[in-house]
Order: C-alpha cells, then structure tokens, then sequence
C-alpha cells in the first residue's frame, strides 16, 4: 500500500518533532516541510533528508542567499500531499484554511488554532472516532492532551464528578529568547482560563482550570482535583489504574524526580531511544497523591514541546481513515518507543 | 509608661524590617540588633540608629577589623531587654531557647522555628489572645500568616468546610544569591506540606496545602478553593468581605495587576509611605475569583519579607500584655501605614 | 523667579521616576503628565498630585470608564509648558518631534531615540554646555550615562587611549513580564553593539563595546578596559579618583556586595531618603579592579531604571538657560540626595 | 590486545557522561561506576549495562532497599580496573587520593580538583605528552578547556601577547535545582578569578580573566580579547583558522545562532548522531569577531557538561601509554561523532 504522503508547514518547534515522528512510521513519509527562515534549523531540516519549501517568491530569494536548498512553494508541496500538518505558529494556521479548503487537502491543526477551525477536536485515546474521515481536524494542545490523557483514564476507572486544576505554565520554549517573565508570577486574571473550555472539546467532564505563567523554559506542571464518583480505596489504586493507562508514565519522588528540571534530565539521559529528549507520555507522580473522602489529588508534568506528537500521527490515520483508534496508537507507540 | 525594651537576635531579611516596624510605636523601642558579619547590613544598622551586638568575640574582632562600630556581646544585650525578636535563621532559633530561658526573657520566633519551640503560634487577628502573657511565643510563617488573615475572614463570614491552598512559592528572597531553582518548577512530594498543619495552629479549619517552588525572588503566590457552608451569593460579596477584613488587600487584573512583578512595582512607588517596599497587607484579586455552588476559589500574593512584621509587632504587645488585640492591631496598622 | 513648567510625556519606568525627581527642585514643577492606559501606575500619578493627561479622545473615554481622573488631552499639555520631558518607548519619541516643533516648544529626549532627533546628547557632568539654550536635546540611555561618567572621570585624570566594554545587560525590566529572554545568555552578534558610538555622542574616547543580555530584570553590569595615556601607580588612586567623581559610588565585595541583587537590597534598605529604591550613582567595585601596565580594568553596575534621572533634571536647566553646569549638578544632587 | 578497564567513581553530570563516551572507543570498556543513592540516574546506569557500585556498607543496604541492582563496594571495583576516572564533586577527588595511592591505580581528576591533586593537568591537543605514563592527571575544567582549545588554536597562528577573558557563567547545572542565583548578575570579586591561573597549568600564555555569574542553567559564554604578536590581516583569516583547529566549530548570528538557548536547541535536533545533546566542541561566533590593529575579540560558547569529555577519553590513553596525541584525538573524534 502507498505511503500517506504528509506536508508539514511549518517547521518550528513541533514541526520539526512530528516530522521525525511520521518518518518512524511505515503508513505515511514527509514529502516535504516548510520553513519561512534559512536558519539552522532550516539547514537541519536538509540534513535529516527533508525537502524544504517556502510560502513566498521573497522566501526562494532567502534561502538562495543563504545558500540552503530550497524546492518550491509551498503550494506546489500542499497540492502533491494527501494530508497537511498545519506547525504554523498559533492563529496563524486559520488563516490558511482557505488555500487548504481550495486545493481539496486534508489538514491537522495544533492546539494553538481556537477549535472552530475543524470539524473536530482530537485526543487519540479519548475521541479518535469523531476524527474519521474528517477534512479539518485539531489536535488539543499540550496542556489539554496532558489533562484529556489522565482525565479520562480517571473517568473511565471512577466516574468525574468535578475537576479543578491549576495549571502552571512555563513562559516561553526553551529555543524562544524573546519571551518573559523572567522574574514573575503571572495569573491569567479570567477564571476559568481557556484550557478547561478546550478540555471539553474532547472530554465531556465538568471543570475549571486556572492558568499561571512562571519562569521556567522546560515543561509545564498541573495539580488537578478529582471528584469521583466511585472513589478507589486508596491512592494504590491509582497508581495501578494510571499504570495501565497509555502514555502515561508513573514518576516517584523518592527516586530523584524533585522538578521539571530532573525529568528533563532523565530524558536527556533516554535520548538515544529516541533520537531526541522528548516526552510523549505525561509525568504522573506516583508518591505525591492524596485521597481525601471523594477527592483526588495529583500532580502532572507535560512536556509541552512533545506530548502532542504521538496524537498528530493517530490523527492522520484518523483523517485518512488507515485504521482504528487501537490500532493506531499500538503503530504510533512502537514507533516513537513508548512504553 | 516606660517604652519595652526590644532586643532583635537576628538582622536580615526580616528582623531589619521588624526593627524599623518597632522604633515606629510608641510604646516599644529597640535597644540593640545582633549581627554577624560586618558587612553592608550592619553598617546600614548603624547609620539607621541601631546599637548592632554580636553573638560572640570572634565577632567583636572582625566588627572592629572592618570599622564597623559594635556594642558588645548579644547576651549582655538579651539581659537588658523585655522581649527579644529571635529572627535567626530557620531552626537557629531553637538552639537559643536555653539561653533565653536562662535570662528569663520573654522571646518570639518567627514561622522558620517548629511550633514546640513556642507556646503558642500567632496571628494577630486570628488568636491574639492566645499569646497574652505568654515567654515564648512563635509567629506564624509568611505563607501561614497569609493563610490565617483570609481563611479567618471567610470562615467568621460563611464558615469553612474544607480548604484547598496551592502555594507557588518564590524560590530564594531578593538578597539571597546562592539558592535556586534557576529553571525548573519544584513541587514538594509530600502531600500536604507543611503549612496545612501549620495554619491549624493558629486556626482550626481543615485544609490541605501543596507548595510547589518556582524560579522569582518577589512573591508567594496563593490559589485558594475554600468549600463554605454558607456560601453567599456572589464573588461580589466576597470581595466586599475582604475589603473589611484587616490587612487584606484588594487588587484587579483591570488595573494592570497582572503579576507578582506588577505588586512589587506599586509596592516600589509607594515606598515614600513606608520607607520601604513593603507589603504588609495579603493581596487577593478581586476579579480574578470563582463561586461555583459553594465552593470559592481566589488568588492571592503574599510579600514573604514583610507580611509577618506587623504580626511581630502585634506579638509584643500580646506577650508584655499591653494592650488587647483590637487596640493593638489599630496602633500597628496606624504606625505602619496599614490602610 | 517662576518656576520652569515640565510636561511629561509618557509614565513609566523613567516618566515616573523624572516626575518626582523635578517635583524635587525648587526651579521647576510637573504641571502635567502623560498616560495612555488607566491603570495603577496612573492611579499612583494622580495619588502623588500629579495632573494626568492622555494622547487622545479615546483615552479619555477610558479614563473615564475607569474612574481615573484626567485633566485632558496631551496638546493642550503641552501648550502650557516650557519644556517637555520624552518619556514614551524607545522610537515613539521620534514621532512626536513634529507635534513638539509645530508647537514652538523644548523637548528632552531619552535614550531610546536615536542622536539625530536632537541638536545634542547629554550627559550633565560631561558636556553640559553643548546643550545650553537648544531645543532638542537627547538624555544618553543608562549604559551610554555609566559608562560617560566613569571614563570621563578616568579621561580627565588618565588620558584614555582606547577603551573595551563588556556590556552583561538585565533582560527585561522589573516590571515587564512579556520580555526574556528566561533561560539564555544573549549576545548581540553586532560588533561593535550601539553603546559604543552612542557613547560618543557625548564623550570623544575611542571604544569598542560587545552587549550580552542575560535572565535578570534587576541591573546592568559592565566590565571596562581602559588603555591609559598617563596610568596611575596603582588601583588605590583610582579608587581616591572614582571617590571624588560626581555620581559615581565605590562599593566592595568584602562589605557583601558580592551581586548586583546585594545593590539593590542596599537600595530597597535606603529607599527612606529618596523615596524609592532607586541608584542614581553608577556603582563602581572598589576592591574588585586591575591595573596592569597601562591597562585598567574595573566593573561597574547601573541602576538602568534610575541613573539617566538626576541628567534628565539637569538637561532641563541647560536648555532652559536657568544656571550653568556645576549649579545645576549641585543643585540636583542636594535635592536628589546625591552624596 | 585487551581493552583498558575503566572505573568511573562518582556517576553525575561528568561520570554518566564520560562513561558512556568510553564504551564507545574500542581500546578501552567500563568496568564499573560508582553511585551514591540509587535514583532514577542509578537505574539509568544499570539499564545502560553499566555495573553499579557504592562507596560503602550504607549504601549497599540502600540501593537494596530501593531495589536497584548493585554489585558491591568501589573499592572492590577500583582493584579490579586499571584507571580511575575520577567524577567525583569538586574537592572530593582529592580525598580519595590516598586510595588510589595505596591501591597502585592510575587516576584522571577532573577540572574541580586543584591541580596540586595532579602531576599534570591536560588538554588533549595542548599537552597530551606531559601526561603520558603518568599516575595522577587532571583534565581541566569546562571553562580551562574551551580557552585552551582556542588560545592554543590562536597561539599557534599569530602568537599571543596577552589575553583577557570575560567568563559569563551559567549559574547551576540544569538538574540542580538547590543553586542560584536566580535574578542577579553575581561577578568574582577577586581579579583574576582562577581560570587564568589554571589555564597556565596547560599553556604558557599571559591572561587575566574575569568570571561572572549569571541565572542560566545552559552553557557558559566567553569574551575573549587576545594581544597577537603576527596579527592576521582580518577577522575572514581567523575563521578559516578557527575552522581547520580541532574541537571548535563556528557558528554564525545570521543563521539563528542568536543566544546559548539556540546553540542548544541545535544540539537536540543532532541528538541522534551521539545519543544526547551534548556538544563536545567549543563553538565560536564567526560573524561577530573584531580585530582592532594587532587586537583580536572573538564570543565562544561552552557547554559545560560536555566539552571535557573527549579531553577525559584522550587522557587515558595518554596515562596508559596507549598511543599518541594524534592518533588519541583522531580516534576519540571519530568515536564520538565530532567532526
């Protein structure tokens, strides 16, 4: 069977992840990533064998100057794909709907994108039917998978009452030496913030999350509160429940895992397994829960530049109908070594 | 009436603060601070009035070495006091109580030292009359007073049920260099952290606390879910209720309080008042809170240095049994400039 | 004599500190200032007296709906002033030159602005004289005002040859929670970076300066090699100089000034005399510098949010004719408590 | 002939590291490494194959209790191997001198040992002969070791008079999240900090530097001025140098190498080829260099975790006698995929 063939535009800091994940897979190739700057990364977008396109005639001048190779338009890569994976930076990717809907493709957005850009939001282990076959589909963002993840295997084991939970945000990407704070704690001074509302365009549980930005370049944190409909005994349990779910994985505290920053480090540590420091699957401490009457409570680290990756090669099945959920997350998991 | 006579062991971050706070009262003044290094601290002691001890002869020498005038020995100083600040370093304090017990001397710890080490903990508004009369009487710590001033006044208006506090913790104060995190956000894996139990010291609701450190010098910062048993109506009420409960201050996201870095800025233009940047009153953001069913959820921000000093001051007068609570707290909060 | 009437146009970092600073002299007085948003820095203004005006009719809308009292529109302002004060963002001021010309009025620029949207750059204690009587005069940014005061100084006791400064740049200022950069050292890749020719400007020495911003919001720090023409016997009699230099302190890391972070303490504690935390001297480590043959080496910090302030006073009494150099510093100095 | 057995005492930032650099040349295989606490860095070990050892009884009972497979004590090790690699926290190694002594082993020290510890400090392509057949070397610091690999590069071209070097240091490593600072710029107050010394224990050239402490947990960043005795005719003939010298790569602004964040984000995208992001050579800017008439300022960056660890390889080889210089860099290189 032929390849899917994908066209990534934009190849930024998830650009540059999903390409390498739908290479690992043996359904779908890159035919092409494009890059509007002839930076580093656009000459290691060429050593790691992708072609690069450009959206613009000034963007060909560029990157002739710069001496990097460059095959076209982006245009011309959009019409020769099956499907697209819109990397664009955040709203941006919805202005591109049009040429998208004109030239007949198939496009996944990110998170970044409000949800009304696609017929459907995406989560592979909690929603991936509603995504089948669709034109425009949206993969939630790294916030939102890492709560629909953990959300639903909590749901699906005890029944969600009510779910409250803080998310602590890193400010900017580690590549990203624009953006602060750099000595601050800040609120988002609307409750709820936004990622409850988008949780519930995957997940249909009752929520509120409150969003803080604080100066830390690596991973994202979230408390969450769980009320359960049918409480476990203990939080044993939980850590059982979360073991089997997929791509979570179970950290403890007394092992060594005090931050973001040594989570970090053991990824660095893993990287030749995966060619890169991501984490797909979120971080659950497993030694810091707490069980009050009906009420979980835990903790959970998300690598922000990474956990969305698996979801966008299930959602390209999902688009392009190759199989079923299950089916797809065991390829997409043996791929990208997730356990 | 002759003014108490106060002895402050300790003076950094919070004990220069208590000592300014102390000389403002009229009936209380500080007859000397022990320091022990030489260094641009104690000179700033000296030119501020400050008689500054030290802890031993070794530092008698290296006073005089650096020029740096000093009066002797703390104990001498301990003998000729009423009351002594025990403002050392977290757990120091303990190791002094033998010798403040020797010199039956009164003395106040702030929240670094463990409840045993006192009779009672304090907050003024809360359990004031607790500590009348009391020898050793222990301040709650920053995070705790911030805890006890707002739970207090919810619970006196709609009664607590159960209490939910996520502490963002700054990680080092502004002047303390050697400390982290530098970029990872820390949480603590033993749930609850200490500051639940803690504030049951003080007051008796229930509560559980996660504290979680991240990289800023400025603030602490609070998200607080409180289940009422008579709820009000409205957030609007809530706000209301703490715009009358003592040293609380209300604050908007509107009005460009968007960070712990925009209250540090007020504080900083509203030095003339105080002759610091101070912020002794907690700040809550009024339009930043959630009522669903009876369960409220707001934010605050607690300035770590300098929230407890007019506790401290309050603590003095509670243990020389000047005056009752009320009275006390109105001529702190006048002398400090508390609105 | 009537005092100079000041408008001030644009209220922040420096618009608020030049604000007090003028109210300060006893020759001129704030008669307005200029604020685009109603937020609590304007509040703050009208607190402090200060009348507040806006750019347009839709801020008065603002300011109304905000409940923040306004007098009126900035034109009207600046009609009824003598000089006007340029605060507003680096580039904005440029923008303005046409409104303060067609209005026949004096203006003082910061340094944000480039050279050439005035007749001179400014530096009190350097070239004072070069502005007297002229319209536009141009206020040398904080790096440029450090590194005019301590080589002018070193000029006229020395002889400079030639000069290399490593600028280590603060990211973003206290109050500016968008701006990192969070987790990066940042060279600017331009050799020479602009401080170097802005430097000229005012002082004619030959110099070549390398910028580097780094994750701080508190101060700029730089490390300064002089080439000297007459070099002194050793580093003690450029500490006596530096002693005798206008708005410059010597500090020493053996008092605890190990950090810039241990300045600003020494500020905040010191905030009684000015009302504020600010440095108006560039601090110079006395017992960190080196001589070797004829070359100096010492390191300096600047206070970026404060230093240009007590210039600012004086380039208003240069264009304003009011008296000449040595007065004026004198007078600012004794109003400002300079040492 | 057999492989030169490798123990590898203390398994942190540099152990884990240099360990799995040597299992990748062909004359030489762990034997061993020794942990302290059986963390999540302990289990790593163990799943990379690496026999795991602890420096006492306590840690046997801990590693035991924790479940992580360990194989006995060090010392047991250390018989058994024929060099030490000494990973151990600075000032540590020198305890365990006396070990190695009594039980005959060569031993290679790292940068945070002084040199006394040593009968020659190394950097490979500097000094590999003065360590050959020796029983104690020390392979300088990450910092010594980048301006040794490009004075040396320099020395060799033009001759150099003398040097000054700014160090901008990254304050902890990015998994210690105890040390700061975390908003200061914190200089050394002794000139010259003791890099300059201790680059003289490798190359015979005049210094001074300077180091500075900054709150970034990436990569140190230098400033280097150099005094040349045949200066080039421009900066164009210092980077075809520059290029042809081994462990230096350039690297150029334009092409997005704007800040150590970047430099970063490029060597996780190049994981693949090493197993971890680790950048074993010193990058050095090449568009943004100076040369004013015999005086040469070029920007290096060093990734501190990383930069010594092909030093550490060739050491080995030279204290066992295994070949020369040259052919010892050329097999390293290749080993580890440095160009």
């Amino acid at each position: 069977m032929a390849k899917v063939k994908v066209a990534i535009n934009g190849y930024g800091v998830i650009g540059k992840r999903v390409a390498e994940a739908v290479q690992k897979q043996d359904d779908m190739e890159v035919v092409g990533v494009v890059k509007t700057s002839p930076n580093y990364i656009a000459q290691t977008a060429v050593e790691k064998g992708f072609k690069v396109y450009v959206p613009d005639s000034n963007g060909l001048e560029r990157f002739k100057s710069a001496g990097v190779p460059c095959e076209g338009l982006s245009e011309d890569l959009f019409k020769d794909c099956d499907v697209i994976l819109d990397c664009t930076p955040g709203k941006v990717g919805a202005t591109y709907k049009e040429l998208y809907t004109r030239l007949g493709k198939k496009a996944i957005y990110q998170g970044g994108e409000k949800p009304e850009v696609a017929e459907a939001s995406f989560t592979a282990q909690v929603n991936y039917d509603k995504s089948v076959g669709k034109q425009f589909v949206r993969v939630v963002s790294c916030n939102t998978t890492g709560l629909a993840r953990t959300l639903n295997a909590i749901n699906n084991a005890y029944g969600i009452e009510d779910t409250r939970a803080i998310l602590i945000r890193r400010g900017p990407d580690p590549d990203d030496i624009k953006t602060g704070p750099v000595n601050a704690i800040v609120p988002e001074t609307k409750i709820p913030s936004h990622q409850g509302p988008d949780l519930q365009t995957v997940l249909d549980v009752p929520i509120e999350t409150i969003a803080i930005k604080v100066p830390t370049t690596l991973m994202h944190m979230h408390v969450v509160t769980v009320k359960l409909k049918n409480p476990p005994k203990d939080v044993s349990e939980v850590v059982e429940m979360f073991n089997k779910a997929p791509r979570i994985v179970l950290i403890n505290g007394k092992d060594g895992f005090k931050s973001t920053a040594h989570i970090m480090d053991w990824a660095r540590d893993h990287s030749e397994a995966r060619g890169r420091d991501d984490l797909y699957e979120i971080r659950v401490w497993g030694d810091a829960m707490s069980l009050r009457g009906n009420e979980l409570t835990f903790m959970q680290a998300i690598h922000n530049e990474s956990d969305v990756v698996p979801e966008t090669v299930d959602a390209i099945r999902a688009v392009m109908e190759l199989c079923d959920a299950k089916t797809s997350i065991e390829k997409t998991d043996k791929a990208l070594s997730i356990a």
